[in-house]
């Protein structure tokens, strides 16, 4: 089950586990943030665009049920690691990985056939400097196989109307999301900034967006993750309760 | 000095007052953050979309040295009381009110010829229903006399290449306003919510995008109104040492 320099992580979900390498990306907090935002009802189609190790599918799958989720990866070993890690769980009848280009999945999966869409993309722009010792890495952080409006441009394409898509980005990459969301028809109706502390700068931006509705948007308070002590607030260990987290 | 119905207010920075009407809008927090948030420099010209009765103008001439501001108001009667009150305050060196429609303003203006816009323009789209019987609050609260598209398209027509635009507005407004600014290559650079409380979602944005910017944008932490214990925060008392506030 496990090649070398890999490690199984437990998810406090469950009984859920998680397959993750030692020197490759492992999942940070936004990928819980963004899972714990989702709702699904029964019956569900989901995409979740660069699952990377299929954290958030496995987490999407251990909060709902009747649910169905396919994680596209495009990093052959990374995928590897995510199918392995859907079979650990026993939830080959829930979870269908894919080792493909997010810019090339439509034709694979079809027009407007999902119910939700959910990404934690990479948050980088490609201008900005990066290690070059790690491929791997780099490619789970830069837009390196397509940016923010790919990921969006494919998504708009993938949900059936009146579908929702949930993300999860850094909060400075807020304009680009916003602008590229209404372009594209997902109107964005809740976002929520996550704060580390009180009197912090927002790093994260949680935002659902549902195709073809109505302007209406809901901002609702921030998530605060650390009290003034440099404890979680008592929010962020509800839905640690819910799954262990490794920073990222 | 005084029509029927009016009243001279304190506005408790160096010894300014302004002129308001008992039954018509009358300025609110908003405006005294959206001054607080605007920075100017030496020889700045300035021009305050939809001034009402001159309260931004009035504010910003008290903060900053050898600016000129003009601020544009449809309501003959409420920019005359902005004139009186620019009179009042030996400031008619410093600020020109204009009677007109902000949407017809760039012919008598000029283009590109200004480097700061501010704007708190009306809050609600007109499709929300609104009291008919009073029709100044209508058309300082309502969209009546250009939405926020056409503040932010005049805008655009009004500054230099590299001009700035500081705008509050609703939080959940928020959209509309990214969208938007960046359409008319007015690119976010700055944003700021403030919020009632700690844990209330965000009632207000101030938005600060530069014409021509590259992207890049800074969400400052949240300007918190008040304390658990419902007092003033230290940063609004801050503001407010400079400026006393009528919640409007």
């Amino acid at each position: 089950m496990l090649k070398n320099g890999e490690r199984i992580d437990d998810l406090n979900l469950n009984g859920l586990k998680i397959i993750q390498h030692e020197s490759k990306f492992k999942f940070g907090m936004d990928a819980v943030l963004l899972s714990n935002f989702v709702y699904t009802k029964k019956g569900d189609k989901i995409v979740d665009l660069g699952c990377g190790t299929g954290i958030i599918p496995i987490l999407i799958a251990g909060k709902s049920n009747d649910t169905h989720i396919i994680g596209v990866e495009i990093q052959k070993e990374v995928s590897d690691m995510a199918y392995r890690s859907v079979m650990l769980n026993n939830l080959t009848d829930r979870i269908t990985i894919i080792n493909d280009d997010i810019r090339k999945i439509v034709d694979k999966l079809g027009i407007e056939k999902y119910d939700i869409v959910t990404t934690n993309p990479p948050y980088m722009p490609c201008e900005t400097g990066f290690d070059k010792n790690n491929e791997s890495e780099n490619i789970s952080r830069y837009e390196l196989n397509g940016n923010l409006e790919d990921f969006i441009k494919v998504t708009w394409r993938l949900l059936k109307f009146g579908g929702k898509f949930f993300l999860v980005h850094r909060a400075d990459r807020l304009v680009d999301i916003v602008y590229n969301l209404r372009k594209y028809n997902l109107e964005p109706k809740k976002i929520r900034f996550v704060q580390p502390y009180i009197d912090e700068k927002p790093n994260l931006v949680l935002v659902e967006a549902k195709k073809g509705a109505k302007m209406g948007l809901n901002i609702i308070k921030p998530l605060y993750v650390y009290r003034d002590n440099g404890k979680y607030t008592d929010e962020l260990i509800e839905i640690y309760g819910k799954t262990s987290i490794e920073e990222g």
